[in-house]
């Protein structure tokens, strides 16, 4: 498929006219081929109107068919072949590995809603039977069901080109939830974006749906992406970005006549927690591990090791050797953007001039396009007295801070802003500090993680990959894993509505077979 | 119990210093007895500082003694006797069998979500269990449960003085999530409110929770209001009022360093349609029926019918005549403040000014502080061309608003605000209408009832009382029912932690019985 600069809006695919935008090649900073159109304002007004009128048809499309849906899309992914990937490779700089991995993920991620669909444990179905004897009196006939919120914005991630953009997690949870979905592609990589949005578009057109399910847009500035969020038809809005980005959507969003659910994924350091028996006995070990999840895809993930909190003891400096001989060897690597770059160099910059901060390691320098890897220390007090300490530096950075007791970690940790994981490295002998140390830490994260990073974040029924504010905007979800569908729905009552007129899940015979909380009591379909 | 216009601080009984208030006897206007002390900045801090205290003993205490808790304040609201109803009686306004049957409610409330303590089902723990094997890399240990927010201020709703105030939904949901509770009693019952805050404070030592468990504020002006909604320790608000009320709690929430969730109820006018069939058969019944609920505690009820959408049809009049013959025979009733009297009072003389709405029908006149039902009728047309006459008139007051085609009245929906209920009154010849409109209803409301009227809120496992925008503040939620709670957790997932220090809850041997959902599969506990 040969990639156009064309916006998609609905079934239609046109050339934008305000503007253009081009990717550039992550490893040269060439400007690539061929320059997309911005949308216009008539572009984003069409848009919306078909994904209003695209939204009774879709939500009452029968769950099969949405799952079917969702499947075909990945098919449609897979059918794009290495061109997909050639493209991603040339302008985020990830590799090859990573992205046909990442692929899988996108792709693997598609297929689990469909379960979820077909499961329909998500719909939260409830009924409570009429009584029509009770006195004083009766009681009607109830009946719950999760219904979509309407047309969702999905703002796509510069660092997941496929699992967090046009057909990643955002769009495939709005999807299963019965929501037609509008991407604001990102400029990072707009090839990308077209070839993947040309794989949804085909796959509305394969099952039928109505032609306002998917549309993609093209932004030359900002106008589209704030139009997009401000829009009264679009009724929630799918993020992942930076802390200003998000920040900017919520305040639009809040200021609607009608205020709208912002889903956005910020900034997060997770805290990586070392504790003495574990550092005293695998130190060298567990300071490897962490370069090598430091510098994972040049640090570019949300969960990325930013911070480490360590207790003083035996072990500590066997981690900070083992840590800076394993960055010291590490090569240089081009980062997604020219501006994410700018931005991490600026944040390495500012640890490096803080007085209270100490270079540790540093990796190999590189070209122009790469991030170097840089690991800094400092002292609890001083991480303590200074909120800049806290800032997210997106990229493969970390500061190590060093707290002489356990009072002084849980200082430090109720400190901290909410962030999406934190993690404890232990051993046996650390049980008691750790349970100590574990309300701190849950209180603050969306996932609390053992022997491990943060990073390689499992699609899967359990995770959450969500916290407190501003690791997230709404800290009560997730945008990883089937939880993620919740973020898409709000709950409808019906009150003696006859069986006709119900939304057919909510029928008695149970038609599709999905499972009830019947006055109360949970109740699985017949296998 | 003497009520002696106290702050409950945790397990300390104070007179607040800043300011006093006092309760104004409803149907006299008359200044009651005892003189309320306003709560200082330090009370307010001493609060906060308290529920956060109390935070973790709170949340991690077992299922059982939540749910006790919860049975026991049902139990001293009960042991408070009839001192309560009389307080109450004089306070409001209200009648005696109304609060006798909503102090029911609020005690069946409370041990309904003493159930959902015990079922466990609300906690939705998923477990997806490791896969060492698994390639190319193993699959962690993953296990979610929702945990609470944190400490949650209530502010108490003037019309529902027991069932959503110092005890009632809102904080009987936090609780039973897990949540401290801070409640800034309502003005128009300040003794009902201590009354009931003292049997909360009695409840709380005899479980043995932490003294933070709960505080009962009362305020002289709004500053304390105010500034718990912006302290760092709140985590969540629960409101029910006014539009402007709930409003000002989303701006201060939205523009705190840590946003966090205001679950405002706010105004609704619960759109009634007539279908044909239905009004034909038996327009004269349904008239009266809609005289009943619309006066139904002198239409101060956030589910009361404040517009009635009725296609043209022979039955209309009939409708219209019973309705006009009912409301002219009904007694003023006593409002429940001077200012709500006031407001009413307005809103009604909005509506009667307005050169295209007409005077159908007017209640009995009555004393000063009373209201006087009335009914007024427009056309389509004119609804749509002015959105004044869509604002809410907390009272016994509504408007008919004549559709001479379904088109109208479908227009005439999509036009409307959010809603936390919409009626529908039909008989079998309407199916083939009612089915046509019904997507337009469920797009903008909570509830769907069907030859019914929303007044009349069922505490159940499958009521929504709850709406988009602007009936309440957050759509995806209900503040009636056992979902409630879902507004006070936040999923936490826990990656490869060891059993000894997960939540009980997430551990192998299920030691709460409750139902997972392991590896996707949901499964009840053995019985």
């Amino acid at each position: 498929m040969t990639i156009e600069g064309m916006l998609l809006v609905g079934q239609q695919v046109r050339y934008g006219t305000a503007g253009t935008l081009r990717a550039v090649e992550a490893a040269t900073g060439a400007a690539m081929e061929p320059a997309f159109g911005g949308a216009t304002a008539a572009d984003l007004e069409e848009a919306c109107a078909l994904a209003a009128a695209a939204f009774d048809p879709y939500r009452t499309a029968a769950p099969e068919l949405r799952a079917t849906f969702l499947e075909t899309i990945a098919a449609e992914i897979l059918a794009l072949g290495d061109a997909l990937i050639v493209r991603a490779m040339a302008e985020t700089g990830l590799p090859r590995g990573r992205l046909e991995g990442e692929r899988g993920r996108t792709v693997g991620q598609l297929r689990l809603f469909a379960a979820v669909v077909r499961d329909g444990g998500y719909l939260d179905v409830r009924i409570d039977p009429a009584q029509p004897e009770r006195k004083p009196l009766p009681r009607p006939d109830l009946r719950l069901v999760n219904q979509p919120l309407g047309p969702v914005a999905v703002f796509g991630a510069s660092n997941f080109p496929l699992a967090f953009s046009v057909a990643g997690g955002d769009t495939a949870s709005a999807f299963a939830a019965g929501c037609p979905v509008i991407v604001k592609a990102h400029s990072a990589h707009p090839g990308t974006s077209e070839l993947v949005g040309r794989a949804v578009q085909k796959a509305v057109a394969a099952c039928g749906l109505p032609a306002g399910t998917f549309s993609l847009l093209f932004d030359s500035g900002r106008a589209i992406g704030q139009g997009l969020v401000a829009d009264p038809r679009i009724k929630a809005v799918g993020f992942t970005g930076s802390r200003g980005g998000g920040t900017a959507l919520m305040k639009i969003a809040a200021a609607r006549p009608e205020p709208i659910p912002v889903y956005a994924e910020m900034s997060s350091i997770n805290p990586v927690v070392l504790l003495p028996a574990a550092i005293a006995a695998r130190g060298a070990a567990i300071g490897t591990a962490f370069a090598a999840s430091l510098t994972l895809g040049a640090g570019q993930f949300c969960t990325n090791p930013g911070l480490v909190l360590a207790l003083e003891g035996p072990g500590l400096d066997g981690f900070l050797t083992a840590a800076a001989g394993a960055l010291s060897a590490c090569a240089a690597q081009t980062m997604l953007t020219p501006g994410i770059l700018a931005a991490y160099r600026a944040g390495v910059a500012a640890l490096a001039e803080n007085p209270a901060v100490t270079a540790v390691a540093s990796g190999l320098d590189g070209g122009d396009l790469s991030g170097t890897a840089r690991l800094f220390a400092t002292a609890a007090a001083d991480f303590l007295a200074d909120h800049r300490l806290q800032a997210e530096v997106f990229g493969a950075a970390s500061l190590v801070v060093r707290c002489p007791d356990e009072a002084a970690l849980h200082a430090v940790i109720d400190a901290l802003e909410g962030q999406l994981t934190g993690a404890i490295h232990l051993d046996d002998g650390d049980t008691a500090v750790a349970a100590r140390l574990m309300p701190h830490l849950e209180r603050k994260v969306g996932r609390v993680l053992v022997n491990g990073f943060g990073t390689g974040v499992e699609v899967a029924h359990a995770m959450v990959h969500g916290g407190p504010y501003p690791s997230t905007a709404d800290g009560r979800s997730t945008s990883v894993g089937t939880l993620a569908i919740d973020r898409f729905l709000r709950p409808v009552c019906y009150q003696d509505v006859p069986q006709a007129l119900l939304p057919p899940v909510l029928r008695d015979d149970n038609p599709f077979r999905v499972p009830r909380r019947i006055d109360g009591r949970l109740t699985l379909p017949e296998a």
